[in-house]
Parts: structure tokens; sequence; C-alpha cells
């Protein structure tokens, strides 16, 4: 929720020369996102976002990130489409910094999710999984159930800062995970981050997904076990079934789960809550109380995840639902 | 630089409800402006700022705020037009504060100012001050010669934290400023606060003029005393001539200065230096350092004010013309 990098006069108008846009008409920092620097731009052209990216983005993952927008757009999800300068390149440098022009996408993000917003985002996570299924390029999920305890390891010792018993709940779930991870689940690229602000709705409908910037190749299923924990608790962490129900059905309205995708999706919520309890403690040890941006409270996650820990299956975030 | 007041889902449709301004079609936080919320709106009737009104502003000072931006508007000036609800108001109510909507001004402030810059700048702020002739509101300076003293006291003790003879350095100046403050200057509406960011250009024309926050009734002259210090300094504090010509021939080329405000420029220009180093000494010491707002460093004015005290007359802010 900040702007990082400032950009002199010179440094865009010689950045904006390079594209076919026209005349600059305005240019605003927004005041959201947390991991890169983002700009609204206006040209003759049209309204853009200029995405700057701060040195937590790893520039090799940049092509994935791009060209899977580049190709979900083409596959007809509605996403932010980089612009290509004339050269036809779509990754830049800007500041001393790479950075990419993508077409603004209209749409509000919902503060309070409602059950309708579930089930537009379910069946538009399905369609986005199979606009992805002949994506070429492969990113590992740097976040999934291998590097969680390496994360664990970087704070374990202060853990107790966040929470007397944080520490030994982290390693007995690591432990568990471990051991119950689902393998063999249908595999594609996911969105992995999918969080309310990530998605725009225009009278209650779904108007577009943005920020790919933790995009993956993972099990599909893992990415409907994000969506549950982002999108359907209330404030107070309580679980909110009417809105797994939604989630969940619209879904399926586009892929039907497997057995073992049903089966797994406990076990996938407790993953994804520990891949956000992992985060956010991180951060909150490590972000300075001085910074820019606010940092998120992990407690949110130890709630979540005892919720899913009591789940016995996935009946219980559908419980209307014939399982 | 921060968006400090949130707004919830159900609050935003009903004030835009308000409003005949179709349907939502986006709303994004800017991280721009100290003083205010500004938020970002896109409908089907065009593109808007809303503004929600935080502390620091009082909110009997609105209706001269929104009514002169209504009156320069009329009167030819490119600033923001407080849009009317449906019942007639601009002045409106957001998640428990005051807030009001305002048309979209195209155009990018210059990060460095180069004097052709300045030259628009002055016929734009000549033309301003023409325009607020018969504006009937009044509103009296509250950062004018009158409140630099009280606002000095309150930090007065504390000076020293800045830089050892900063205490003793305002206690002389403010001794000379009352001594030798023209009166009986032509007076009328200033902005007061017209520093580059509320300035915006399109291919070098100036396309408009923002944030009339500091807006009030004062000697015409200190208003062109307050762009002097914030366009023609070069970044070490240095003044740079060939802006000051720019920006005193501009203004002229529109309202010719009179011999008594020519002769009093060197005073109004220390005033003003005084009032910026007055309210960003009390910033300093006062903001807390975990704040999302970024401090400005006092040096700069005291470097500024030096200068002042140096000059002579009019010519040593413009020496290549015919003083």
């Amino acid at each position: 929720m900040a702007v990082y990098t400032e950009v002199s006069d010179e440094e865009l108008a010689r950045f904006i020369a390079g594209y076919d846009l026209g005349k600059l008409l305005s240019f605003k920092g927004i005041a959201e996102g947390v991991e890169n620097t983002n700009y609204l731009l206006h040209t003759t052209a049209g309204t853009f976002i200029l995405t700057i990216y701060e040195k937590r983005v790893d520039v090799a993952d940049l092509p994935f990130f791009l060209g899977l927008m580049e190709h979900l757009s083409a596959h007809g999800v509605s996403c932010p489409l980089p612009v290509r300068d004339r050269r036809g390149n779509v990754l830049n440098e800007l500041s001393k910094r790479h950075a990419a022009l993508v077409t603004f996408l209209k749409g509000v993000w919902p503060k309070r999710p409602k059950a309708d917003h579930c089930r537009e985002l379910g069946s538009a996570l399905a369609r986005m999984h199979m606009a992805g299924r002949d994506f070429p390029l492969y990113r590992p999920n740097a976040l999934g159930l291998s590097g969680w305890r390496p994360l664990f390891e970087k704070f374990a010792s202060r853990a107790g800062e966040i929470d007397s018993g944080l520490g030994s709940l982290i390693q007995q779930e690591l432990g568990f995970l471990e051991h119950a991870w689902p393998t063999d689940l249908p595999e594609g690229v996911i969105h992995a981050d999918l969080f309310p602000d990530n998605v725009f709705f225009i009278d209650e409908k779904l108007s577009g997904i943005i920020d790919f910037y933790f995009a993956c190749n993972d099990s599909l299923a893992y990415d409907i076990a994000v969506c549950l924990n982002a999108w359907c608790f209330d404030p107070d962490s309580e679980f909110e079934p009417s809105k797994g129900a939604a989630l969940l059905q619209g879904y399926e309205s586009v892929r039907p789960l497997s057995a073992k995708e049903r089966q797994s999706m406990p076990t996938l919520a407790r993953g994804a809550a520990m891949r956000f309890l992992l985060t956010r403690s991180y951060d909150w040890l490590n972000t300075p109380k001085d910074a820019l941006v606010a940092r998120k409270d992990p407690a949110d996650y130890i709630r979540r995840l005892a919720f899913h820990q009591s789940a016995a299956s996935i009946a219980d975030y559908a419980p209307q639902l014939i399982s």
C-alpha cells in the first residue's frame, strides 16, 4: 500500500516514447499492492497500469507471469494484458528497475465478499484453470509444501513473540502436512494468491482477475483451498458455510472435482492456512514498525487452521451440498 | 501519501447512488496528498476524484474551498469542479467523514520544473488572481503573519532538535517580519500552497491547478512569493534566476505588479519561507517516525530563507529583467 519507486519526468517520458501510446495525460501512484510499485497511467491511447518490480520479485520469473497474462487473455480470461513496446518487448526498464505496462481492468474489489461473489469467483477460477492447461512455461510453487519448513526455520526461534504456542503448533502441523499431503491430484497453473483485492466486480458480476505474481504450477484444488481461506471466513475468522458452498458450486459448474480432490480438501485447506500463517508470521517479525506497509495479523490464520483441523470432509465446507 | 479512510462496499454504493453518475467501474486509492484521503473513481459518467476530509481540515472552511473551485471553474480557471448530488449539495458524508466529489483533471505534475513550467505557472497564477476577485466568501490566512509566532511557540523549546541555531534564527526573523511586513498591497483570494504537485501539465502546457485546501484571502503578491520558494530553487536549495525571471514574466504578462508589490518581494519571500519553515519544523517534531506520511526536511527552508535575506530587490529574483 505504497509507492516505492519515484519516477522522474525524463525517465517517464523516455519510457512512454518506447510504446505506441500517444500523449501522456495523467500519471498517479496507486495506494494498493504491497510487493510492487503501481502507477495508473492515462494516455490518448487509453488507461494502463505501470508496474515497477521491487526487490521481492525475482526477475527470472517475470516472463512466466507476463506470458501467463498474455496466454490467459488470449484464452478468454479477463485479466490485465501486457502491452508490447515498439520493439515487441513486454518487459522494460524504468528508474533502474524492471517495469511492465498492462491494460487497465475495470471493476471494484469487494471489501466484504458475499456468497454471490464466491460463486462468481468459483466459476472464474475453474475457467482460469482450464485456460491455463496448455500454457507452456513452468514455475514451481516456491511457497508450496517443500517451502514451508525452510520458511518456518527462518523465524522459529522468535515465533513465541507472536503467540506462546505458535512454534509448537506450526511444528506439529508441518509434521501432519508432510505426512498427509495429497500427491497425484490434477495439476496446472494456479493463481495461488486469489484474495478479494485481486478480483474485480461490476454490479456483482466478476469483471476480471489481477496480480499473477505468485502464479505457479501446483494442484488445481490447492487454489480452491486458498480461496476457501481468503473468501469464506467472516471478520472474526469464523467459517461461513454459505460462501464455501457457493465457491465450490461455482467451481464445479465449470470443472467438477475428482473424488480424490474432494477427499483432500480439508488437508489442502490446512496447507493453504499454513502458507499464509508462515508468510504473515515472518513478515510480522521482520517488517519494521515504521514501514509504509501495514502488517497483517497472523492470528487470523491460527483460527482458520483450527477450523480446517476440525473439518472431517469437504461437506464441512458446504454442508448444504450433497457430497 | 496514503489512504487513511477505508470505505466499505455498502457505504460507497450508498454515496454514489446519491449522485447521477451511472454505474461504478473502478475505485482506487491514490498515493498522493497528505492532508486528505483521495480515491480515483470511474463510473459510466466519467472520471472523478473522491476526497474524504481528514481531521486536519476544518469543516467550517469546506464551503469556502468548494465554492472557490466552482467560482474559478465558472471564470475559466482549469481546476477540479465539485459535482452536485441529486439534492444539489457538494458536501456529503462518507464513512462518518465529510466528503466531496470533484471532476478529474488531466495532466501530470512536474517532478523537476523547468523555466518554461514557471512561465506557464506565473500566467496561470495571475489569471487565477483575476478570476477570484469577485468571489464573495472570505477566509483569513491562518498561516499568515499573525499565525507564525503562535505556531513557533508550540515547538520553540524543541527547535534545537532540528538545528542548534534554529530557535534564535526564527526568533530574529519573526521580529524582522513583524516590523517590515508590507500592508496595503492588493489583496484577494490566493492559493497559498502552489507547489509543483498541485499544478498539472500536458506537453509543457499548464492543464490545471488542484488542491485549494489552503486557499484564503491575503496579498496577491504573497502567492508569487510562495511560488518563488516552491518552484525556483534547485534540489540543493540554490536559487535559479532563470526560473524566477520566467515566473515573474509570466505573471506580469497577465497582471503587472505595482511598484509597492515589486519592492516588497524580498520581504514577502522571507515570509513565505518562514511559513514553510515553521510548518515543516512543527511536523518534523510531531510526526511519529512510523507515520505513513514522509516528513519533509525543514533545512531546505533555512537555506531558502538565507537567500531571501540576501536579496536587495526583486531584481535578485530575475536579474535579466529590467526592474
